[in-house]
């Protein structure tokens, strides 16, 4: 393999990865659609999208395998192989994430419905900007972009606590909602690991572009 | 580096990996320590396990990728490497757990105790389980064992659902406990992502041994 061709073949591995990365955002941003218009038809086309998620990583990590076994990589080329290789994994948990939001906004159509004063939407944007945003750094190779995004998690947990405590008082106040609370309070959950494996992502990001690692010590809480 | 020079360095990168395992295994013990006898010095103890968790995580990784810019590994030394990488990951991550039920603890220390009438020890030490017998997999390269461990993934799922139920009637009939009940449920979630880490790690490992990637066709969950 010619070092041009090796350097189309990292360009492709990055185009599937992007690929992949555009099928959990719309699976997260589907699941959130189907939360705030309690349609199970959309929690369907979520759970359905999981098979070619789970196979799209598969056939990356094939990829990156195939070009770590075919070449000896300079050492940047290396790094940004084993960076694409840990981002596959949190993208692929990104997916999970909106499947397992997609199973209680089941749950939750087939309760009563009530209202529940915590802005579920307004979270899951957040996240979903932490996504793109460490996305973006890593199509831009862009280490301050990355940076941005492990100080929006700070952002992600803060309103996660308040969704916490305003759920806690509700269930409190109005012991007949504690199942759709419950419910809400696990979708906040699972909002919160999509901003984790963000900041995962641009943690690693940093690591190929920078050639240190900054993991551990940009990050402030877990 | 001669090839028995080599295979040294990834005995040597085995043996850390298992190290860096044990710290973390040590913390999940140490935090349901914390929990079963509410003291908050060993919330410290787990707390402060981290920063070496995460440093070895990282000089693992440095490792690694050592040896892969080092020499041209065979495919089974790189399927071994890539699989060490990922392990390590998700080792690192059973740590973190560790740290947020310590955190937990902490909040419920806080609190009035109350009677909680859910089996936590049981399921951390389910998940616990899952994890060393999914070391055990890598150590011994057994397929068949790694197998095992994604088939406990579901048991450590059932137990958590039924937890979910006990503490969905339980904050319904005694609105008072809810703030102790839903750190307990959270501790729940925790220990069951210890089981999901435990899963990944067994996937890793059968992707090592067998050289075809089984993830998501065992998986029965998510």
């Amino acid at each position: 393999m010619t070092r041009i061709r090796f350097h189309q073949n990292l360009d492709d591995l990055k185009e599937k990865l992007l690929v992949m990365a555009g099928m959990a955002e719309q699976a997260i941003q589907r699941s959130i659609e189907a939360y705030r218009v309690r349609d199970l038809s959309i929690c369907d086309l979520v759970q359905r999208s999981e098979p070619a998620i789970n196979r799209q990583e598969r056939e990356i990590d094939q990829m990156a395998l195939d070009l770590l076994a075919m070449e000896q990589p300079m050492a940047i080329d290396l790094r940004f192989i084993l960076a694409v290789i840990k981002i596959n994994a949190d993208i692929e948990r990104v997916g999970d994430q909106a499947v397992n939001i997609a199973g209680r906004v089941r749950d939750l159509q087939a309760m009563p419905p009530v209202d529940i004063p915590v802005d579920i939407p307004k979270l899951a944007s957040m996240a979903a900007s932490m996504v793109r945003r460490a996305l973006q750094s890593f199509i831009d190779a862009d280490a301050n972009l990355a940076e941005s995004v492990i100080a929006m998690d700070d952002q992600v947990d803060q309103m996660n606590n308040a969704i916490y405590r305003t759920l806690s008082k509700l269930i409190h106040d109005e012991p007949s909602q504690t199942p759709q609370a419950l419910n809400v309070l696990l979708i906040a959950r699972n909002l919160e690991r999509v901003g984790d494996h963000a900041t995962n992502i641009a943690e690693d990001v940093i690591f190929w572009v920078r050639g240190a690692d900054v993991r551990h010590h940009l990050r402030t809480g877990s």
